[in-house]
């Protein structure tokens, strides 16, 4: 509990399920209202003229204690019955819209037409849920992960991640609209009076950059004064969840805690890694401990760990 | 047989449930490809961006064999789950928007805002379901029914007719668009090439009149050569479905068959009443059977008969 009364304002940068994992920690281990997440919405799309924001909603469900507990992502006990009709109209059902997830995505779509930005939707969204955490997209812009493929070329980033189940070799990363997106409401601020910057165990390249390629994100990152620090998404060279090690070496990059270490370099004080990569070289200050969270308890001992750390660190 | 062969091409006016009974007996009674429905979207709105179309899904579902057996809209065995997540988020759910039923609503949507007319959405979502009775359209522009009520004022279509359950006094009613709306493609066409124009025993005020308001619609059936015959939806002085009764009361209109003759005047020649109306005056030329629909088979033999007399006016 001193740990809880120590932070007054924590911000964590998160993905979808390895990042939300992270978070429901940490929203458990701080005071009401004392975190703030900037999501990744990157893997924002439109599908059957929905806007969907598949991190932001995998965060929004974890915090508010609905998502599906195998998965991740989605609801607890969804169906997926207009998914079923779709087929029946000869449609795509690649996208797993579940029918309670779907609300979420009508009511985003529904607000965002009548001129809410993203981040105000997601914070209405969050607050009828009764979810405390204040969650932030990293941009109420367009700013769109899109991926270049051997096999595909260009594909959307949906498409590569679920359509094609991550399988494409990627030759290349390009992340649309990066120049011109502005963090959105809320955003700036927190990083600025942060008193710790968490980058959750999300894939560096696909939830994380994205974040990061606001430009003035990256920079308020940068010209920190608080510590930031950030856990493998990494455990002997194997991703926790998803295609991490895959792209990190179709692109080139050496794909274990040391790629993560390199990848990041200056942007964060200190590492997290898992006890299995202890001798593992890295350019930040290292901490060691059992990063897997397999289970909620898991989720709260890492964070309480974490800010540990970050005290040890301050 | 023979009046399967008798004709090749009939035009039904209908609204929602009423109508799409005689529409599904006509269908099973002409040949393949014989019979255009024009449909009533003067119910048609937007629910939390998504543009719904009831009567039009009614008549659609009616056809394709789907349709909920009880209720007579919306999807047989149908769910609600999206409903009960936005019910969660303190949404709107007067609405009762199914979860198969989402599927047609949501490709509606997406394909208006990629630049498809109506009618040929209609047209699409009628062929994916294996219908191959024409569904148009009244019209692909906006003609909204609006209701004016002493209870509140200017109602919405929707909120008059399903969050009030039309128990609201009418004052008067409005076709809000009619004056700019031009027939659907196809339409006028149909009606110039129909060989009959049967208006069904729809609600001669929501679901006739708003088809009626597109004024070249209105001058094609008065300059037709065809006959044109009207089933009456009252029976007794009683609507066979809905607020016919009282919303012609409401206006000071007769509410019973001599109401439905006056209404529909030199529009029609003939009038198709129940054995219990047989006495009744009327302007027009009287039909009498049992215009009762209970189940399949009486929607299949009134359409017999409807044709049968029909072929007794040409």
């Amino acid at each position: 509990m001193a740990l809880r009364r120590g932070f007054r304002h924590v911000v964590a940068l998160a993905g979808g399920v390895g990042g939300a994992k992270l978070v429901e920690g940490l929203a458990k281990c701080l005071p009401d209202g004392a975190l703030t997440v900037i999501g990744n919405t990157g893997d924002d799309f439109r599908h059957y003229g929905l806007h969907v924001s598949p991190d932001l909603d995998t965060v929004m469900y974890t915090l508010a204690g609905i998502a599906h507990p195998v998965n991740g992502w989605g609801i607890a006990d969804d169906t997926r019955h207009m998914l079923s009709m779709l087929a029946r109209y000869g449609e795509e059902t690649w996208f797993g819209l579940g029918d309670h997830d779907l609300a979420t995505n009508i009511l985003r779509t529904h607000w965002l037409a009548q001129g809410m930005p993203l981040s105000a939707v997601t914070a209405r969204l969050c607050q009828r849920l009764g979810v405390t955490t204040c969650l932030l997209p990293m941009t109420d812009d367009l700013l769109a992960t899109v991926v270049y493929t051997v096999e595909y070329g260009r594909l959307a980033f949906q498409e590569y991640f679920v359509r094609h189940r991550w399988q494409p070799t990627v030759q290349r990363l390009v992340y649309e609209g990066a120049e011109a997106a502005q963090p959105a409401a809320g955003v700036l601020e927190a990083l600025e009076t942060a008193e710790a910057i968490i980058i959750c165990p999300s894939n560096p390249l696909l939830s994380i950059e994205p974040i990061l390629q606001v430009r003035a994100i990256r920079e308020a990152i940068k010209a920190r004064r608080a510590p930031c620090l950030a856990v493998s998404p990494i455990i002997e060279g194997a991703a926790l969840k998803g295609p991490t090690v895959k792209i990190m070496r179709e692109l080139g990059l050496r794909a274990d805690v040391a790629g993560v270490s390199s990848y990041y370099g200056d942007l964060i004080d200190a590492l997290v890694v898992d006890e299995a990569d202890r001798e593992v070289d890295i350019q930040q200050r290292r901490f060691v401990t059992n990063i897997r969270m397999m289970n909620s308890a898991d989720r709260v001992r890492l964070a309480e760990e974490v800010l540990l750390m970050i005290g040890d660190l301050a």
